[in-house]
């Protein structure tokens, strides 16, 4: 049940190092079959918006290298629906501009900002969450956003607070937490009205944009100096002129934690970032030992809670390994242990340093 | 200070299996660059002979199967120096057709036989011995073998036992002495008139031909009735319908253990049958963490004593990985302790089971 007032931004800009030697400058995470599904994870949260997004209200946002992969993995999108940032910044300015550019075109419109490359299982439960709070935006001006019931402190995630005294499914927000330390994690998870900030973001334009007039005038000045050109053949003349002069800041910090009209809505679906190996690691399924294999295959021996991954379906024998990353690639093998895979983006800096830039 | 009368023949039909997934069927040990220097191990081989054998006079012993890649490595050798054996056999009846077709064409001949795939450091070394035994085989009667001087029991090759009386360079062989078990073999040692047996044997093809004759009379009648057609357009002919009733028999046993001409020199240069990949590994220079690296360029971290290889200098990162094979090849990565480097033949046939023969 498709609504034309349905709108989306796909955020497709970022690299996701930490999947390195996956997941590259020049081809990154979003654009790869992390899970080995036949899609790649724009391909797959492109199709999972469409169960309630017309798909030429999909749009995406991300850099100019990167335009000739979401046309390739994207077909159906046309030139209209990708946003191309000419300068890197954080994500406040590009989904302001975007959210003017929908206004332009459908003042009624709400929409969804949501990373291209997350991992959601059920599919039916996020299209009815998403459904859910679209309503809410239509009759309230709120800003909404989607939060993750937390299985355990992480203390990698933001948290959002919200108020425990509300009997509704959405509730209102208290407080956005930054990335916590352990106690505190453990204290969020004790009190029970703590969610993990996935960054998937809901309101209609008219509330989006009013929060920006409010709380970051100059940017929304910035913006809306423009508005006359978007949608228009001069509108690229003066993004080029312009995006640069936008500050770098992102949209939690400009408006979220800035606005009283924040509402959050605890996710009923299950929810992966694809972070790192080991989030890899514990989605997929394992065979007899243990072993995540994708794009491989194997024969182990006392070889268990590996993750395994080739480019081209290779014949991988491991003997006596435990709990590692093996990720081979056209120009990197990678044999690395899951409980150091946080020191991968360091690992890809050392790469880097010695055998040149491109091998990042 | 090549010899006319000097002849070779390089053994070139083996696989090497335990140098899996790089030495396979279709391309075995002896045609690739096993030690990175840029040459084959065939290569290798033929240039060390042609320092004291006319190129024209080497001739190469192999498998239909292998005959292009003999080609392509050695192009300058010609149709006629390439003998191939129709059908799988031993070593004694491809040597005992190679020696009468050499006879053939130059009666003064000797000839060394000489493994493709072996590894022998000093050159000039190995061209003075085999120099010294070329001179010995043309004026005596003999069956020479060089023998190389035992570092340690290894129970993996057969042994030379020579008589302990002589006091020339050249000793008379009392006995070929089969792979022996850890405690027979310290014991020889100990003796001191011990030598592991190469495969390397010298002969004239005359002393050769007669030993054929008094102790393989059956074998020899079948070769001998071809003489007629030895390098002329009728031998494939017979060779095609005669090979395969040879007796399938090493040299060892069909002639070198039954005469009494055997005599030994006792090699004086460095050398490795690249048997396996820790006996390459032993050879290769390391770097500062002790891993042996052929084609590849490494970080590593808390790895050492590995033997790194890849095909197209991949970079690889190792992080906590210790006396690992690590091979990677365009269909097949293999990651496996070098202390059982004795079971990649199994693995080679697990492999197969699993996958598919291609795979060897």
């Amino acid at each position: 049940m498709q609504n034309k007032d349905y709108y989306a931004i796909l955020m497709a800009g970022g690299v996701g190092s930490r999947f390195w030697p996956v997941s590259t400058q020049d081809f990154p995470k979003q654009f790869h079959d992390m899970l080995g599904t036949g899609d790649t994870l724009i391909q797959k949260t492109f199709k999972r918006l469409t169960n309630l997004i017309p798909k030429e209200n999909i749009f995406i946002l991300t850099n100019e290298r990167y335009n000739d992969l979401v046309f390739q993995q994207l077909p159906e999108v046309s030139k209209r629906q990708v946003v191309l940032e000419p300068a890197m910044r954080n994500t406040a300015p590009c989904i302001l501009y975007a959210a003017l550019k929908i206004q332009k075109e459908n003042e009624n419109a709400v929409m969804i900002v949501a990373p291209s490359d997350h991992w959601i299982e059920d599919e039916s439960a996020f299209t009815k969450n998403v459904s859910d709070a679209f309503e809410f935006c239509k009759q309230n001006n709120a800003l909404m956003t989607l939060g993750i019931q937390p299985t355990f402190p992480n203390t990698g995630y933001g948290y959002i607070e919200y108020d425990n005294n509300e009997t509704t499914a959405i509730k209102k927000v208290n407080q956005f937490r930054e990335k916590p330390d352990y106690e505190t994690a453990k204290n969020f998870i004790e009190q029970g009205n703590f969610l993990w900030n996935a960054g998937i973001f809901m309101w209609s334009v008219r509330s989006v944009i009013e929060a920006f007039q409010n709380n970051q005038p100059e940017l929304y000045q910035l913006f809306e100096s423009g508005y006359d050109s978007y949608n228009t053949p001069s509108e690229d003349a003066f993004i080029k002129e312009n995006y640069a002069k936008a500050e770098n800041i992102s949209v939690d910090y400009a408006i979220m934690e800035q606005s009283t009209n924040v509402h959050v809505l605890p996710a009923t679906f299950d929810w992966n970032d694809l972070g790192t190996w080991g989030s890899l690691y514990d989605k997929l399924d394992k065979d007899n030992d243990g072993n995540a294999v994708v794009n491989a295959r194997t024969l182990t021996e006392d070889a268990g809670g590996n993750m395994i991954r080739t480019k081209n379906n290779k014949v991988v024998v491991v003997d006596g390994i435990e709990d590692y990353i093996i990720v081979d690639e056209d120009e990197v093998l990678l044999i690395f242990p899951k409980t150091k895979e946080q020191d991968i983006k360091k690992v890809l800096q050392n790469v880097k340093d010695k055998f040149g830039e491109h091998y990042g």
